[in-house]
């Protein structure tokens, strides 16, 4: 007979229709037996010590019509770090001296992005911001410049016109964006991209949440004109690429030529604010829940 | 000293600001003296004896910032029968087996796309139509079927709701998109997309005329989700490839195996109503004016 203990559970207790609510998700007290049923061997009991929150939750909070897949247990190991790497190295086909933007990119994915952009010999922008113009989104456009290294950064909250915003970091266009937030943005850069351009598809936080009907692109025909190649991806498609990755990776970080920021929360009860906090731009880098420590 | 002679010349006299209307082109009578200049020895003087009349000048007529190549020479040579090799084996990557669906499949490119399909072992269906439910729509539809051996054909007018047309002709989706309209019908198109699919931009013809503002693309997100790759492509990117499609066509064509319809105006003067009837889907194939016989 195994010990009897008392556990927290975050229960997801309604479809979320446009923003996620508090009352989307609730905090649950239960009672559980830490054993493994008769006849289970070669079974192990695991315990969680960390969660991961990502932008991507809510469109599987949500009850439409998309082919989604399943969390698989893969998409806890690693995930930002690949989709960083296959996203740009395999989508963005990246060349010397060309010119990159990167959206949300001061969070998980986007911070390496940037940082393998500039490894690649690329000139980089990113953008960051959250919902008030605020010290905070200043730290972000900070972290992007001076930590990470990015050529330079601006609050996308602060820019009355994405168009002209891009313009004046990218006089000459974009070859590549780095799309972690989709709508309005991605229709301001397509305005900008350059002849044979490339836009990874990577998220699209600007449409998740907030929404009741997603924001149209009204020039794709720049797509057309500019021959560009716009396309998504799952990084969990792409796991036999996993060595490569780590081979291009683990020195890096050995020798501190990339860098990385985590911003974790304590206690499971922790996880509903943390991922409304996602929704408007309150995390920096890759977000996790701590549930237990040991 | 040449002979002088009376021609005649349609003038492009306004920008077009949404669709082009009758005071946008002139004709007006001229003389010219049939002489090459003293001093320009290999010079040689041309009767134009075709004008071919296609989609994309209307995006040439328009006063806008997108950047739009000249035509070249090239363009006169075979472009339709290019831009559906180039669009369809390059960009379309088929596959034995996978579905195909082509818009404006009557026109110059679409009925040659359609063959090509047929031929790579593809299923394919062409929608096509015009502004009013007629007659000439049923002979569009009816010559993709019969003439053009598309599997399914529609008239796109005649439906009400996108989706639902495109469920009943592909109830397990759509592998490969070959756009030459845009707007709601790619949005819809979207919805339909199978994984790993792929859409050719080839034109947006829906987009071109009788719009202040192009439509929006509401649904992107499925881009994401289904890991499709959308790319815009010119043909004239292309002109290495044009042996090889000489390789592939010329047998296919002294065979009978794919087969072409023109649609042919007479006389400069009937150049501006053709260039109406394009967009309003008054022509099947090919569009083309006769300027003289000899």
């Amino acid at each position: 007979m195994g010990e009897e203990i008392r556990y927290k559970q975050v229960i997801f207790s309604n479809y979320v229709k446009t923003s996620v609510k508090e009352s989307d998700l609730s905090l649950r007290t239960s009672k559980i037996q830490l054993k493994i049923p008769c006849g289970c061997d070669g079974v192990v009991l695991v315990k969680n010590l960390y969660l991961s929150i990502d932008p991507f939750i809510l469109a599987l909070m949500k009850n439409q019509e998309l082919d989604l897949p399943s969390f698989t247990l893969d998409s806890k190991l690693c995930m930002p770090g690949m989709t960083a790497y296959v996203g740009f190295f395999k989508f963005c086909s990246p060349k010397k001296g060309e010119t990159v933007y990167v959206s949300a990119a001061s969070g998980a994915v986007g911070q390496l992005v940037g940082q393998f952009a500039k490894i690649a010999g690329c000139y980089v922008v990113g953008s960051a911001g959250n919902k008030e113009k605020s010290a905070f989104a200043l730290m972000k456009v900070d972290l992007l410049k001076n930590k990470f290294r990015f050529d330079e950064a601006f609050n996308y909250k602060e820019e009355q016109d994405y168009n002209a915003a891009l313009k004046r970091y990218f006089p000459d266009g974009i070859d590549i964006y780095f799309d972690n937030v989709g709508g309005k943005m991605l229709e301001a850069v397509l305005n900008s991209m350059r002849l044979n351009g490339r836009v990874a598809l990577c998220g699209m936080i600007s449409q998740y949440n907030s929404l009741e009907q997603p924001e149209g692109v009204h020039n794709l025909i720049n797509a057309l004109v500019k021959r560009v190649r716009m396309e998504g991806f799952f990084t969990s498609d792409h796991y036999h690429l996993y060595p490569k990755f780590l081979e291009m990776v683990v020195p890096l970080i050995k020798e501190e030529k990339i860098t990385y920021v985590e911003d974790i929360a304590e206690g499971i009860e922790s996880a509903p604010g943390a991922l409304f906090g996602l929704y408007s731009g309150r995390n920096v880098g890759k977000l996790l829940v701590v549930v237990a420590r040991e």
